[in-house]
This record gives C-alpha cells, structure tokens and sequence, in this order.
C-alpha cells in the first residue's frame, strides 16, 4: 500500500482503468461519486476528508469529451477547496490533443485552451501518456511527467516474430514516432504521405521506402476514423507489402467507421491499450493495460523517485 | 444596424435565439461553424476576418451543458486569437448556477468554476439574465450586466387580469424573488417551506401567508423538475387556494418529468422565456422572447450607453 | 497544546476573542505588535521568528472596518515576507459581507473586491462564521471553511423553554437562516416582508405566517441599526404576537441607535456571539463565545482533520 | 474642456483639490457619491454611465489612511465594473511610501501592498507626486507618471532671495532630493546626520557642509511629526547659521506636534502644496497648489501627449 | 505611410532587416538607442512620446540570443511603462524553438519560458515567421501572426528550373514542411531517418524514398550546423541522387562550422531568408528578403485586415 | 552536513564561489551541467532527480549580464517543471540594480522586470546581498532575504586602524550605506556631490564634511567604472585629505578603466567581496568572502530558522 495520505479519485471516463491503478498501489479509490443531476449538470460527491491529502484523479477525456473534461475539472475544483494538499490529474488520453496549433487562420488551439482551464481549475502536475505532439507539455507551467506506451506495445511485439516486417508512419506528422518505434524494434522505417503531382490532381497517398515482400507495422499514437490508415494500407499492398499488416496505437479512439475499416483481411493485428475503454469485443484487437505503468508512476511521483526511469525514453 | 465593427456568433445551444437577437439588431451572425469532429471534440470554424471587432457570442448553457459551455471556451479562445478586439459572452441562461456555494462538505462552487473558466478563456464582460443567485456578479472580476425577464413577465402578467391573485414563492430560498413580482404587481405575498415538526417527523411542505380562495401566481428562477412546485400546489390546494394557478419562471429548464407534473387541471398557465430553447408545443406553456432586451443590450454595451436603463431594477 | 509550528496572530478588532481562542488551544498569542504610526497607518512588529510556521491571524473586520481589514491586509504580508508556510485569516465576522452583488447600477462589488485584496496580500485560507450570503464562499480561490453559530445559539435557546415560539425571518433575504433555525428547534415559521399594494402607497411591513399569541424569535446573521427588527416587532404585536420577544444574531454590529431600538419592553432576550466585542453592558444581551468553535477548527485544520464534522451543515 | 469621455472623480481625502483641478480642466467632478454606512463601512454611488469613459479619481491617501484607500479602492471596483474604460488613479500624496523595505526582520513592505491593491482592484494608471523613493514606481507594474511638484516650490523660492542660503538635507535618506533641489537654486548643499561617536554615546545630530552665517533651506518630501526638522535646526544653530531658516516639503502630513515644533523664532517660513488638506492657518505656512499640474499631467495623459515635458526632470 | 500610431523600434539584433520593413512601410525607425552600459547591462533611450501608440519592435533573437532576448524585454518593458497602447513583437526569428519539450528527463523547455517572459514583460502580440514547430503558437497566450516564408523560397525555387528534384526532408521531425514544400513545388518526396539496425550498431543515416538520379532539394527550418545536412548528402549521393543539391531554410543560424560543411561541390545552391544577418558572402548563398512579408503584415495588423491571406497556408 | 533533500546548484557565473558555499555545508554541487549550444543558446542538463527537494541556485547576476541571468532563469524552469519542491536563487550579486527607478522619461525599470522575469520562472525565494536600494525587495511577491556584508567589511576594517578616519560617500545616493558604515566603525562621516554653482557653469565634484588631514574611507555598494571614486579622490586631496585612502565595496564590477583608476598612489587598499569574481591579481585589493555567510543563510532558511539573526541590521 502507498500510503495513508494519498487518494485516488475516478470520473466516469476510465473507471475500470482508475480501479485497475489503484488494486496495483494496494489501494481502494476513495468514496466518492461523480454523477449527473437530472439536467445533466455534472454532480460531485466527495464522502471523506482530504484535508492535506496527495489526491490523484484518474481521468482520460476521451469521448464524451466535453462531458469528461468537465468531470476532471468540478472534482479538481471539490478538491481543492476541500484542502487537499496537492491534486495530480492522471489523464491516460488527453483528448483535443490534435488541436494543438493553427492550420487555418483563426482556429483555436483547443490543447492549450484545456491545459489553461486544467492549471485554473486547480491542478498541480499532470501525468499523461503518449501526447499527439510533445509541445503540448509546454502548455502547462505545472509539472507534466509524460509517460510513454511504446516500451509496453514494443515488448508485446517482440514477442510476436518481427523477421521481414517494417515499421510504417501512417503521415509525414508521425514520422517521428514511427521512427522511435524502428528503432526499438531495429526495423526499417517507411512513410505514407498525401501527394499531389500537379496543381490540377487532386491527392494521393504515396509510400517512401521499400515496402516491397514486407509485413508493414502501422504505428500511430491513436486510431481515430482510422480513415488514414485504411487509404494507407491500399498504397502498401499496391506497392507489393505483404497482406499481414500489424496496426499498432496507444488510444484506441476507434471512431466509427474505424472498426469497419480495420476489418480487411489484410489487417492481421491490431495492438492498443487501455487509455480509453474499448469494449467491441473486436477478435483481432489486444488490449494491453497501462495500469501497471500509471500505478508505478504515481507511486514514484508521491514517493519523490524518478519518473524518467520508468521507460525507454 | 449597430455597426460594421460588431460581430455576432452563437454555439449550436441557442442559435434560433441568436438568429433572432441578429434579426433586432438589423444584422446577421457572422460566418462560423460550429460543429463536431467525428470523435466528439468541438470544431469551431471562424470564416471571417475579426481583428478588432466587437464579438459577442450568444449561448446559453443549458443541457447538454458541458458541451455547450465548452463551445463556448472554444469560440473565446478562437475570436481572442485571432485579435477581436472583445469579447462578450452573452449567457442567457447561465447553467450551474445553483452550485454557487457549498451546501455539503467538499462539494464543489461549479458555478465560480465556470466564471473562472471563462475568463480563462478570454471573456471580456458576460451579459446575463435572472441568475440563480445576484452574488454571482461577484464571481467574475470582468463587468457582468445583469438583465431581468422581470418586466416581460410582469408586464404580461398584468395584461391577464390579476385580481384576487397572491405572488407565491416555492421556497424560502426564492423569497426575494417573488417579493420583486409581488411588488411590481402590487399584490400580496405568501412563500411555501419544508417543515420537519419534530425530530421524528419527515419533512412536510407548509404555506404562510393567506392563500385560501385566491389564485396564486408561482414564480421561480427557473423550472427544472418541478417537483417542489408540484408539492407546493398539493399544499395550496389543501389550504383552499383556488385551483387556477400560474406558474411563471425566466428558464424553463424542464427536466423529466416536469411537463408531466406540470400537466395537473390546477394549473391553468405556465409563462417562460425563451432562454433555453423549449419546443414542446405543450398548450399551456407560452413563451415570451428575450430577444429584444438582449438586442438593446448589446447595441447599449456597444455604443457606451447605459445598461441599467433597460430595465425595473 | 496544537503544536509549536502554530502561531496565532491578532489585530486590534478582536483582540480578546483572539486570546481566548489561544487558551482553548492551551497556547499564547505570537510575539508580535499591531499599532499605528503618529500619522495614522498601521504599524505591524513581528518579533519572532515565522519562517515554515503554520500562522493564524484572528481578525473580524468590524468597525472600523477599513482599519480592521488593512491590519489583516499588512500582518499578511509581513508573515508571507518574512516565509510563513501558510498563512490563514480567522475572520469571525466578515465585513462588507452586504455588498455581495450589484443591486443599483455601478454599485461595486465590495466583498468581492476585499476576498481580492486578502488574497493578493497572500491568504492562502479563510476561516469564517455565518456570512450574509454562502455564496462569498465562491469569492475566494482559496479554501473557506465556513463555520455557523447556529448550533451554539440553537443549543442555548433550547435550555430557555420554545413552547408556543415561532422562528420569524425579519426580511424576505433571511428567510433561509430563519428556516434552519426552526427546522433546528422544530418549530414554526413566519416571515416580515414590505409590501407595496398600490403604485401610490409608501412600503409596510407585513407578516405572513401565524403569530398571533405566539413568542416570536427573530434570527438574522447580524443586527446592525436594528431598523428593520424595530417596524418588524410593531407588525408582530399589532397581529397579536406574544409581546415576549427573543432576537438572535450571530454577529452584534449594533450600530446606533441599535440599542435603544432593542431597549423597548417587547423584547426579552438578545442572543449574539463574541464575533464582534460588545462591551455595552446592556443586562437583555447575552453573548456566547464562539471561542471554542474557533479553536476547534483551527486545531483540525491544522491537523488536516475534517472541519464539516464540527457542526451541524 | 477636456473631452466628454474623461470623467473626473473624488473620495473625501482630497476633495477640494479635486474639484480645483476639475475647475483648471474646464469641467465639474462626474455625479457620485462617496460616503459610509452607518456602520463604517465604506458607500459608493455612482450616477452618470461611465461606460467606455476615462476615469480619473483624485484621491490622496493622507490620513485616515486605510479609509482614504479603500474609498479609492472600491470608487476603482464599482468604475471597472460599470465598464468604464480605463481607470486612471490620481494619488498627490501616496501614503505608507515610507514602508518600502524592510529594515527590521519580518517588516511588512507596505508601499508595495498598497501597490498591488490598486492593481487587484483594477487601477490601469497611477498619477502621482514625489514619491518618497523613486523606486516606488517599479512596486507597480501599470505605468506611473511620476509628477515633481520641485518647479512650483523651486520657482516660488526663486522669488523670495536666495543670497546666503544653504539647501540642506535633514537626513541622509534625502541628501539625493536636497541636492536637487540645490542644484535648481545654484545653491550650496549641506546634510544632517545622527551620529554616535562610540558605542556607549547616544545618537547626535550633526552637521556636514558648511553653514555658518548663511540660510538654511531645509527640504524634505514630506513634514510628518517634524522631530528630525526640529533637531537639525538646533545643531544648525549651534554651528552659527542665520535664524531665519525656510522649511519646504511637498506634502504637509503635519501629524502633532508638528506645528508646535515648527513655531519657533529661528523658522521664517514653510512652504508646502496641497496634495494633503492643510487648514491649520498657521501664518508661516504657505500653501501652493499642484492642482494646475495635475490638470495638465491629466489632460496630457489623456490626449496622449508627453508628461514628462512637464516639469524639469 | 501607415498612419501616425504607429511607431517602429528596433534592437540591435536584425537593424537592418528592421531598416527594410520601415522602408516598406515609408516610414522611419522610432527615435530610440538600444545599447550597452560599459558593466554590459542593457540600455535602452526612448527618444519621443509612445503614449497611444501601437509600437512593433522588430527583433530577432538570434545569436547571442540571451542578449537579444534581453533587449527585446527590457524595449518592452520601456514602451508599456510609457504608456505605449499596444506593444508587438516581431521576432523573425524566434531563438530557443528547439528547445520547445522535454525529450530527456529533467530538460528545461526553454521555448515556453521565454514565451511566458514576453508575456511578463508585457507583449501583446507576436508576430513571427517559421517556427521550429507550429505548437510554440499556443505556449502564448496572446494573439501570435504565425507567418511562412514559403511562398518567398517556393516561388524562387520555381524560377530555377526544377525538372528531376525531388524534396528531402533531413530528418523525420521535418517531414511535415518537407511535404508542404513538395506539394507547393508538385515535386515528389524523401526522407532521411537516422537508424540503428541493431542493438549494437552505432546510428547511420538511411534514406527513404527514391532519389536515385535525381536532384534533391533539401528544405529545413533552419540551417545550424549543417552536421544533419552533410550526412544526409553522403547518404544521397551513396544512393545514386545527381550532385547538384539545394539547400533551403528560412533561418541562417549558420553556426560554425555550417559554411564550411556547405562548401562541397555537390551542393550548388542555398536559398535562405534575412530573418538572421548573414554577411559572409558566400558566393552560393542566396539571401530572400522577407521585409516585404513583415511590412504587409504589420500593415494588415495596424488596419485590423486579415494577416493569413497573405500567404498560402 | 545540511540534509539530503537540500540540494545546490550553480550557472557559470560564480561557480567558485557556489562550489565554497557548499563545501561551508558539508555537501557537493549537485549533479548538472549549464553549458551553450554551438548557437549560443542556454544549455541545461541536471542529472539526478530533484523531486520534492530543496533548491538553491547560486548565481550572481553580473557580466555577461544577461547571459547570466538567462542561465538562472533557464535553472529554475527545468527545475520546477522537474517537480523540485522549492527553488530558491541565490543572488550574491543582483545586476540591473541601478535601473531601479525611471529618471528620466521612458525609461525601463529593468530591475523590476528581472524580478518579474524571476518569478515567472518559478522563483519560490531570493537571497541576495547589499541590493543597490533596499525597496528592490519590494520588487518581489516571494520572500526577500537580504543580507549584507557589511559586517564582514567592517569587521575586517576593525583590524587594519582606524585612527583618523572619516568614512566618505561618493555621492548623495549614497550617504544612507556611508552613515551606516561610520556608525559601525564610530566614525566621523563626510559626503561628496556634484555642484552646479550657475546655470552657465559644468557640474564640480564637492565635498562637505571635514576631510582636512583625514584618512578617507570611501565606501560603495558596488565599484563599477570608479569614474565618481576618481573624480571623488581628487576633490578630496584637493581639500586636505592624507593620501591614504581606503576603498570599500560590497561587488567588484571593476568594468575596465576601473582598475587604472584606482591605482593612484593615493589609494593604500581596496576591499571587496566575492560576490561577483575578481582574478586580477591587483595587489591593492583584498577579495573577502560571503560563502560562510550564504551557507548559514540557506541553512537557516532550510532549517527555518531566523536569517535576520545573522548580520547587524
């Protein structure tokens, strides 16, 4: 067990998750209950003193994400003015992390929006994993110890006989990640990208790097539409890759029609964790849990231990 | 027209009622879309130059309340990005207003939370009406004006015919409300409480004031369940208040099941505003618009003239 | 004793609940001196060390108020200098409660503006009792406890025989405190109001609920001119009220010609704390310290003890 | 005339200076109201729309300091919320400028408090008059213009034959200010200190420079309980200067027994300005005024013309 | 000319560039010195009125950067103390990007606090051109005009004839602009990636995607020390590509020994932009003046028109 | 040795003097390199975790100023995004003290934007030693512990005769250090100043005081170009003065010709500290240190115990 003074809190995004965390610190969540009133006004309920307490809320603001989001910040605000010493927010996915800069003119940057609401609302570090982009821990000026997934989806394919595959980023924008994850692997890189040879074609997605009698491994730090990922795998069978692609993501965001388009037969497996709940029963897809890494991680930050330590930077 | 440098954007909450308060002000909302990515994140597109213009967005936070509050952040961030020059929220019905203190240990002030949250955001001065509590004011540090449907309702009131009615409010807590109505129609007062006799006896809804043989007029912030009115009626009734009563309120909120409880032969009329968008074609509800006010509203806040002016204090 | 890393400070406001407050806490004042320069502005001497200490300054902000609330302004900021860990305003009574929102136009938002001010200076917690509305909680960012005298001043009632009382709110804005204190004492409610019945006719005070030939117990959270108690007894006796009056207040302001409104033959009892010194001598006025509520929270505070369990919510 | 969107304001500290300067600006002081409750605490009202106005309000913070303040801190609340646009405040003589460090351990730095009070309520300008310490201006971090009211006081002594004076400093603290002050006269300078010349020996003011048969000046920003003036004047006579010494300040505290001590034979004259209400008739002090320089620094100010042109710097 | 309200301030890092856009826009540089006190502190003299004014100082913060920064800070701090309207920071160039998140443990992410030190010091806007990553835009808070120079390359690089190029990215984490050059240019795509075929082999550079006989452009933000760029050539032409490479970049840090590693025969030109002085007068050096780009877009910023129509985003 | 969650480093701008303060602590710099990137940018790398520690960073601010300044800067914000429990800077000397105040129009206060730069770094506290003016810690909202050496200095001067001496200030800027000095050593005091004695006539160096076959002891916060020391020396031979003159100061800026201009036979000794480093090897002078008195300091602040306790006021 961790220790008296720390206390673990759940929305209703990740319950199964934040109960999964907390069995591994030997530890129950603390009474509490975050529901709604009957008109859907976020309704908080904290039944036992954290006056001086190490509060973690464990919340991922995957969909609905405005609804979650809003969770994360009533129970930081119940927290804080109930005196708890310190309130991390544990967000396994940090939902809007796409919105992070402006493409077009006047977007908002909705990643950095949430950050500023998350710091007003009372939080005082953020434990996170697998950012879209690692600016986004810039956002904050309270800490953000930034975990990764890759050391748990890279040693689950190790076990699984990489001989003849290459590593494939989904987009120029994932290069790099895709790049870590070759590298962990000691596989060759490859990359789709959207091309358009004259002003008048219109794009096509193109593959840089021999794919040619290779088992691809798509890697992208979430699945969303998986719409990307779908055109993706077409340029890689046409250019001879071969029909047992692995697609690998920390966030399984799986927004419809993604399951559909990730049931092809050419598709062999399918990796993701626990960030977000994922329930479709879907035979190709393994879940691997990020329980055991965010209950070290907690431990770690309450025990003023490294965190660093704990992954493959 | 109010003038090239005044823009007007709604959220998706109360955009019949933006179009209409656009209408008054002889004017159109600007080009935006507000919409959602296909996960549920908020996508907010702003398709026209704002640099310096005087943005107000129209929205209220009525259910779903969490995602129209955070299109509502998005949009401020986006117009304060992209250099309006100010701000305005127009709420006009500010949801989590009845969180506005703790009642309860450890319970959460969502409504300071939000006012927090929206100047995080980037809001200049918010426009209101009829907030749960006037203290609210106070939880912004920006100018609030804060309207009243009071003169609508009354001044419909009056063309009904009100003899032998009795101003009746539905709780302690809403005394100083109905004592407003009470005065601006020259009738009398009687308030409804929950009353615990002894400490062995539940709590029963009682009456002080006279109410037998006369017609009271309910009148509340807002009408959610309705289930303290229901229980008032039972009790007027029983002290021989006659069975043709009115129910007036700003927000008609109308959570399940309060058409239902709504739809007894005592009550004959049911007056709200248009705040919250109510479509239920029930016939005894009418619904009066505050579009006007909020229009001359916003053209006084635009042009530097009173406010206060538009309204019985 | 609390603990050596406890200190407690005083202005001049209440000086003498301060001391009190340290003996229940088998403590003394902290070495320190708060006076005034020849020219007027306060003079503050902290003659020992501060540095990591756990420092309360007990301080009403009565009159004189400003002088008051700038004595707890300049100790805060020579304890936050000179490296106190925390820094925590015991405020019994909270002046400026009253301005709590916009009532006329360009009225300012005075309690807000001082929850400010206290927390530039460098508050990093409030302790108070019985504020004029719950919803100043919200004012701060910091943590409130709020604590009530109620069960200190409805427990001494209890001893004083209640048959044949009614709980009478003196104003429509009471009408909550007033209920709490019946529903403590079981007994029935009746509520003063001024009412207007007609355009031309000046405002009256009337009644509604029962009062005739019953012992009416008036409650408001502080008595200052007594005005509205005085035009509330004649209301109350001219409906044949018991002329046995009891008047409970928390906080004794008693500003004149408070007292010799209360000198009248009608009223039996007064019933304050010692959140404000009242030397006055006045044999109807028995005050009842609130000393030990104040010691008690401030030991559970310190001791990250729940604080909501000291009283009845 | 100034322009209609300037308005002027006043507290009760100064208010005869501000309408002086009104009167030099063309215009009258805006409708307001700045009174107290019967209880002390401070009432603002505010009768005219100030919305998108410039705001000024002249107020010293001259004794009773912590009200004078706080007037000015509520009068810049309720402007900031009736949407004024800027609010400018015009403070002759700033008080508690002499707390601005800490020279005992745990002093409280209040000059700077005040400072970031004004910037809590909302103050967007500070106006001011010879500082104690220059450095003052850097406590805030809106713009000051910092006025010297140096010329009116230099230029009038200019007048009044300036053979055989001696501009001295009474302390060591203001030799920067004498020597200002001297090299605007062309005039020697000579300094007061307090001396012990072993360690038993108490403090004994001395003399450095020479001031034998000549005149002395004696120049300070501020005439508090004139103890360090009376002590200088004994030793300057003793080492054989003329008796017909001249006393100039900018601010007249004059805090008792400062007229007494400044009523000897040997003090020809005293001349001060009226950034604080003096009304003492005293004959041998006179009195100018910075109104016409306050006016001018405002009217500057607000068509956005220099400030600094205005005086010698 | 662009009005009167505008002032233009330059510090030493990028006079001349700064020179340029004033001519641009037929204008002179504000009268103001930014240089050295001899103990190297920095010292700025604003030489007329800025009270009103909406000043844009144009610096980059280039090498030595500490220092250039500084100026930039301390010009800003001058302009808000003297009451400049709105104060903009045109940073061409905007130093310490890289360092824009933690990639190892413990890592400052010097990026943003230097954004939050231009938001101290009073910055209201930015305005800058090709950041290391386009997340830095949110590590603001305030309005930043994120401006591309790819237009002023692309259109260059049209113009020299661009038959057989293919577009190469030098790195995974460029990949991004790499591609918006591509598609700007309808040129095909290439990647260098840095791989470590084995747990024991050092990292060697890999290409990915077909180059063989075809000329490469390469395109990154910034040219540093050329090392990524010069083992990316060996790579290239190992691979078969002509060598005649162009080397284009909008920054020219061009940190020793950059030129000299730039001075192989296979590389023909280098196309870069004067956001960093260059003066070494490298004959295959071609500089772009991007004056033009920041004079329109201050225009477009002072007459509130749109800033992102004037370039392809 | 002080504790193992106390941990120090230093930038490179005074890391002899760091590496003594912690030897005097019985404890080693911690494990971190503060380096430049070929660019010129700030490197940082701290090696060990600081998790929940106690940091002191000790770095004086002097030239390369702003190189300096970036470094501590740069520090704090690794070491509080690195979850440090506390970083307290340590500033033995803190440069841009002289731009402390605006003289004339427009200028920057550099020294309050540093602090504000520091805090928003994430600066928890400041100990510094002999500020150039005392308010320069109101510049601050986190803790001051301003220390001096004038202890040390005097102390020292104790041993070395003082027979004859007169304690002289260079300037009237200066008299409040100078009397301070003379009235630890019980000496006589005398001040020199720039005299204008017409209008048509240049400044002249002036002494008051008697100086007449005296030894001068001439003492400065700091000696920078000593151009007022040089000018200030003459003035006092001139006047009689014995040609032994001592110079004392707490920061040897020593910016160049300072050295040529204190070494005139004139001149017997210099003392100063290490607070910033001097390796001339200038016979004249005697370099003191302030280690043992930083290292009690960050012990007593550690240890909470008083730091007032250790120097004279």
């Amino acid at each position: 067990m961790i220790g008296e003074d720390v206390k673990l809190f759940s929305g209703t995004a990740t319950l199964e998750l934040a109960r999964s965390v907390a069995h591994h610190l030997g530890q129950s969540l603390s009474h509490s209950s975050v529901s709604q009133f009957p008109d859907g006004e976020t309704c908080i309920q904290i039944n036992e003193s954290v006056r001086g307490a190490d509060c973690y809320i464990i919340q991922s603001t995957c969909a609905p994400v405005n609804h979650n989001l809003m969770e994360l910040l009533v129970l930081t605000d119940a927290l804080r003015r109930a005196s708890a010493w310190r309130v991390n927010a544990v967000i396994p996915y940090f939902g809007y992390a796409r919105q992070d800069k402006k493409v077009q003119a006047r977007e908002p940057i909705t990643a950095k929006l949430v950050a500023n609401l998350l710091e007003t609302a009372g939080v005082d570090r953020v434990i996170t994993i697998d950012l879209h982009a690692g600016q986004i821990q810039g956002f904050f000026d309270v800490p953000v110890d930034h975990l990764t997934a890759l050391d748990i989806l890279g040693q689950h394919l190790q076990t699984t006989g990489l001989e003849g595959t290459v590593v494939v980023s989904p987009d120029v924008g994932r290069a790099t990640e895709a790049r870590r994850l070759a590298n962990f692997l000691h596989r060759p890189l490859a990359m789709l990208y959207k091309r358009r040879a004259s002003p008048t074609e219109t794009e096509v997605t193109h593959v840089i790097g021999n794919v040619a009698e290779m088992r691809p491994i798509i890697i992208d730090d979430m699945i969303s539409t998986a719409g990307t990922v779908e055109r993706g795998i077409e340029a890689l069978i046409k250019l001879g890759a071969v029909p047992e692609i692995t697609v690998v993501a920390t966030h399984p965001v799986f927004t419809p029609p993604a399951l559909e388009r990730l049931s092809g037969n050419e598709i062999s497996k399918i990796y993701v964790t626990d960030t977000i709940p994922f329930h479709g029963g879907h035979d190709r897809v393994t879940v691997l849990s990020v329980a055991p890494l965010l209950a070290k991680a907690i431990q770690n930050v309450h025990e003023n231990a490294s965190v660093s330590s704990l992954f493959t930077n």
